[in-house]
């Protein structure tokens, strides 16, 4: 049976002169911008950083992606969050005008429950 | 309560000219590599594509991850997978002599199940 959950990855260049303030500010993100993306159904969230790189990888399990989306977005204190965050960050120079994170292609999915050894493989 | 299962990202890049080539073979990852993986307790694997970059995520569900790992690298359908892989990618500049993905820093993590919802918030 396939995983049909979706897993979103985005990318976006960290200014370098910020790295610090980035790190400081991911270590202890306000509890209300975690609730905000976990009541969008929004789970198994990452960020890592490579090279001035941010890689986020989030999967989804709702069932109304654009509206989850759309609620984060409308949020006042995720608003907030942002004006901290932004400055750090840089879109890629492919990204459209106005978009800020860049989604990536998923090319290679291996799936969790397809895993072998539950009958002592 | 934290989840302590390791979440590993690594970083590559993909030459332009393979590109195709590269997806042509992850889309169908010869069965034998899959097995390896999962059993070296690699789960939730992912690799994403983005301007020339590939992003690898994937969780870690074992308790002796070098050794997992070395048994990848030791298992003789992988290594012939590799043969046909390793020639679509290139180290990013910043990789060790001889090291081939690098490890990208984790610098925010949202838990799976510290989710709310489930008390009705």
């Amino acid at each position: 049976m396939r995983d049909s959950r979706k897993r979103v990855a985005s990318v976006i260049r960290l200014r370098p002169e910020k790295a610090e303030e980035y790190r400081t500010l991911h270590a202890a993100v306000w509890p209300a911008v975690q609730e905000r993306i976990r009541a969008s159904n929004i789970t198994n969230y990452s960020i890592f950083l490579r090279d001035g790189l941010l890689f986020a990888y989030f999967e989804y399990v709702g069932d109304d992606y654009e509206a989850d989306m759309a609620a984060i977005r409308a949020d006042e204190i995720t608003q907030q969050w942002w004006k901290l965050t932004d400055p750090c960050q840089e879109p890629l120079p492919t990204a459209d005008p106005g978009e800020w994170w860049v989604e990536a292609e998923e090319v290679f999915r291996l799936d969790e429950h397809q895993h072998i050894g539950e009958d002592g493989r």
